[in-house]
């Protein structure tokens, strides 16, 4: 538990996104390759620590699976029967905790930002509200509960349809953004009260506040303008506006940080990548997960990277797709290289045109400029490998490993059978299938003896 | 001929585009892979049906040949001696197919939107006007002829520079669109009278207004607004301008629609493609022609199609090209994948980076992960095909088939010289050359022997 | 020296730079891959010819070494003292060089319009002013140095932290461009005087208005309005500001001359590149450096050109990477083609994906379709090399060369190994490894014999 231990946070995670026409659980749905929830864990976890419980129904295993690295509190709301009814099955675990509070968030507002959370949850304590909730003020407030006030208090939150701007008096345009501070103590007796006899027979949290009303408990609505970044997203539409606002936020953010961004209107960075000042990018071309670009590195345009380290000095030339990959200092990479997850290249090697590499490490100053395939192999320092090299590690069942030593030179087109190990300072002749190891020292050869004849030509 | 009988339409296509700086024919032109005269089809072919008829002049084979699929009323004017010359040649094909009126339209409006015809020719008909025309009022009305009217009745349309503010009594902003709407009982007496006594020495249409005024005929030109969708193109900068906004209203529709759209700003989508709910494009990326991305579906970043199927959960990874080819269910393409014409990846099958095939099938669940060449082959169902593996289809004169069998491997490196066929569940073993069959359940080798020798470094 | 000698230039391109996080001094920051430098000269150039210097200073060695190959006056400025120094530096080399007057600009002013030096200068000597300087009028002058005016005239240029809105009676908001016209006579005795007694102990030009202004010489500020090229580049975000100033003026510009560009806001095009009207580019795309792309080529989309020819009628195909290439008439190239320094395409020839080419020329209607490396080779004309032929052109120590004749045939995955020669019309065999010269009209062949065996399965 964080500090703050007598607040907690519930976020509704269950729903399944019907307008996203995907098999993914909405909240799993990406931007910039995170999934939705990963961006609310992120605005809230340095708020909450451990006091975040999660909502989870459809897709709940994907969900689960997805965040199995940390731990996380699910609450697992099997039937999905609205919102009311996800806070009354997490309701026990919230009072065994013994939170005063809880701040209630959905899961498809990834776009949450922590200091008008904590912005929000000051003025509803400090009014020591028994419900608090979020507002906007929208010039087309679409089909969003409408507040309703009496004096500038709130009386009622009520769907779009039943809105009536002369009986209530006021602009419909305050919006309930289903964003809510509860005191626990005040709600548990009102959450048993909550109906769904509504045209949708499901239980809705809005309902609580006019229940708050009827008891004279203290509701406090609280106005945060037009704040485009507290809306949810329900569609693909809805997705890719809140994707262009977060992409432009951390692209002029790494500018600003001194990171060198060409093209930046075309180069998409995901929230947990980490650029040092210096480093230059060229759009289009995208980073995500964990990717890092260090100071003096370069990753030119029409690349595509995820979870890859790109130390200083390096270079990642264009058309290059390089994933969970490591490139040392100094490297030149591509163009067209594609490094699968367990390629790493030390302190200035460099990988070429056409190759790819997985699950393999070349060696310190080692080169593999042109058509080659290593797998599940590891290449000494210095060592050069000819165009059209291929280790071919796969027998049809099972991987195999090849060892290329110090100062080797593979000649081109070669094929190495693994598994199989090639000595330091040793020479495979150009065209050769290599099946047995070739000790330090020596000049392997297998292919066969060039005739010439005439030359009968077809017509 | 279409329920409305009585109306046709005509277009003119006859025309150079010398400022496009092309070989081509203005109407061919392309706006997002398809001809700009396409567009025009495509908005009238729903009202007009058979009754739709083209000039065609400049690069007339051309255009004849791009629709030749098509049954297209082509007329054929010879020598371009303006736009009244055109109807003067197309005349008598109007009067013959017992028409009423005919809407004159010019091909290089590939954004005529198809309510604004409806509308138009609504509004003349019902009027009953002899000469309708559609008219623009532009804050720049730049080189385009202006309407002059008396008593806000169309009195004539002068030339640019033979307007003047004074004279006329009236802004000069109201222009020609050039979209006609000709009654043909009353404008076949007008055609012959038709002069050339102008600079270019051309026949205008326009001056059909003029004529008919003297007459005490109808004429009616309906203001249209500034809709930016009436004008004609006529030099790159106009035809970019149009693509730019014809680009952004299709991935609107299709964000709308339900299409997952990553970075939408920089994906181009034809007019003709097939995107279902729930498809995931991520740009940039560029889908011409007749491709269909099914729901569930991914096209990665850095991809190009043209007439690709991408069947439900499959996806295409970045640097793909796909022309003529066809992907199946749950297929993993790329990245570096380039299917050419012909290509047919069966349900679960996968081909991986730096692979090309052409006409070949890769049956289900095959692999061929890396650099490979399938060219005029059939691979059955749960072959590998190892890296680097070619087969040799072409001898210098005549293409040859390769078949490969179920569950056979081909080790890495090996070219297989067409004709040949690998028997189900046979191994070829790594960089072997195949000149022969190899029949089922069989080992086929053809390789060196490895010598291992001590190594002579030069120096 | 030009025509009007007795004014010459002076850039101050000394600076490091910090904010920029770079190894690179300053003025070598690309835009559009072109140092800044380079622009500044380009403005340069055309008014004062030979009259310019430099002064360098931060990475003198890199500066001067990047414009080697032209005939620049480096002045080397060891210490960097601020820009005061860097005229004293400079001054003895003007004094020498008999000139009246000396336009100073910053070396990091790459959007320097030449229209507006030459309107400055104009105005400054028709005004017969000993010191003349623009200045720029904006809403956030942020800490650009004031200009102080006393009844319209210059009286000093103060300090952003040092003006005092009260004391000076005047809206802060006009600052001072750093780009001035100095009368050498007047300002000499000036120099000397110039003090260092402030925070950063640097001497600044700024100081010489206040000197002159207290000897009641002639100083006139030239208001240049808001004109956002005549600002500085200080950081990563400014300079991005103005590279997409510039990227949109070049592309609209040879949209207004009569090349197609599809998709020109994706399109990048340096400052050196020449277009002819009726090429036809697709975004997203770069043309870097003397890239020239004629009447009727294509450059497809996905690819990156420097220093390229693309001759006219020849289509360069996606996912392609040129640099210092030539590409006869007609030919095809890519998609997937890298084509490294010294590749010559002759017209018609063909280089299909995933073909390397370096120092090698492709002759007439020759053909390299699949899977190719060709380094230091010559083909002759309508040869056919297959897929996955490699030229073996490294030995670990030196390059060698591989000539191929007219009309050979390489058969597919053949390794070449340099130097060696295949004669006119003569075939090599698939899978060969050749080390010895076939000579024409010759079949070669060098690989092992088939055989077929049992195959016994692995489980």
């Amino acid at each position: 538990m964080s500090s703050k231990n007598t607040i907690g946070a519930l976020i509704l995670a269950a729903g399944k996104g019907t307008r996203m026409h995907s098999d993914k659980p909405k909240v799993l749905q990406p931007l910039l390759g995170e999934p939705m929830l990963r961006y609310v864990y992120t605005a809230l976890d340095p708020i909450f620590g451990d006091g975040i419980w999660t909502v989870i129904g459809h897709g709940a295993d994907m969900v689960s699976r997805t965040f199995e690295m940390e731990s996380r509190n699910f609450v697992l709301q099997s039937e999905q029967l609205g919102t009311g009814h996800a806070l009354q099955v997490a309701w026990p675990e919230l009072i065994r905790s013994g939170l005063n509070r809880v701040l209630v968030v959905n899961g498809d507002t990834p776009l949450l930002p922590q200091p008008r959370i904590m912005a929000f949850m000051k003025e509803v304590v400090d009014r020591d509200a028994d419900i608090g909730f979020m507002t906007l003020t929208l010039a087309d407030p679409a089909s969003f509960g409408r507040v309703v006030r009496h004096n500038g208090e709130v009386a009622a939150i009520v769907e779009a349809k039943d809105f009536d701007e002369n009986m209530h008096g006021q602009e419909p345009n305050e919006i309930n953004a289903g964003i809510y501070l509860l005191k626990i103590d005040s709600i548990s007796p009102l959450l048993e009260k909550l109906q769904n006899t509504n045209k949708s027979g499901e239980y809705y949290i809005t309902d609580l506040v006019e229940l708050a009303v009827a008891r004279r408990m203290k509701v406090c609505g609280v106005d945060c303008g037009q704040d485009p970044h507290l809306l949810g997203i329900n569609n693909p539409a809805e997705l890719v506006r809140s994707e262009s606002l977060l992409r432009t936020n951390l692209v002029l953010e790494w500018l600003e940080q001194g990171v060198m961004i060409h093209a930046p209107e075309t180069v998409r960075i995901g929230p947990m990548v980490y650029l040092e000042p210096g480093a230059v990018l060229h759009g289009p071309c995208e980073l995500y997960g964990n990717t890092e670009v260090r100071t003096g590195a370069t990753v030119q345009s029409h690349t595509w990277l995820r979870n890859a380290i790109v130390s200083s000095g390096a270079e990642v030339r264009p058309f290059c797709h390089i994933e969970d990959a490591e490139i040392g200092p100094d490297c030149i990479v591509g163009p067209y290289a594609r490094l699968r997850p367990g390629a790493v290249l030390e302190e200035g090697s460099r990988v070429g045109n056409f190759v790819e590499m997985k699950k393999s490490v070349l060696g310190k100053k080692s080169k593999a400029n042109h058509f080659t395939y290593l797998g599940d192999t590891e290449v000494g320092v210095g060592a050069n490998i000819g165009a059209g090299t291929i280790t071919c590690n796969y027998d049809g069942v099972n991987k195999h490993k090849t060892v290329i030593g110090d100062g080797a030179f593979i000649g081109s087109n070669s094929a190495l059978v693994a598994p199989v190990t090639i000595g330091a300072n040793s020479l495979v002749g150009a065209g050769s299938v290599i099946t047995k190891d070739v000790p330090d020292d020596t000049l392997a050869i297998a292919r066969g003896v060039q005739k010439n004849l005439p030359r009968k030509r077809k017509s």
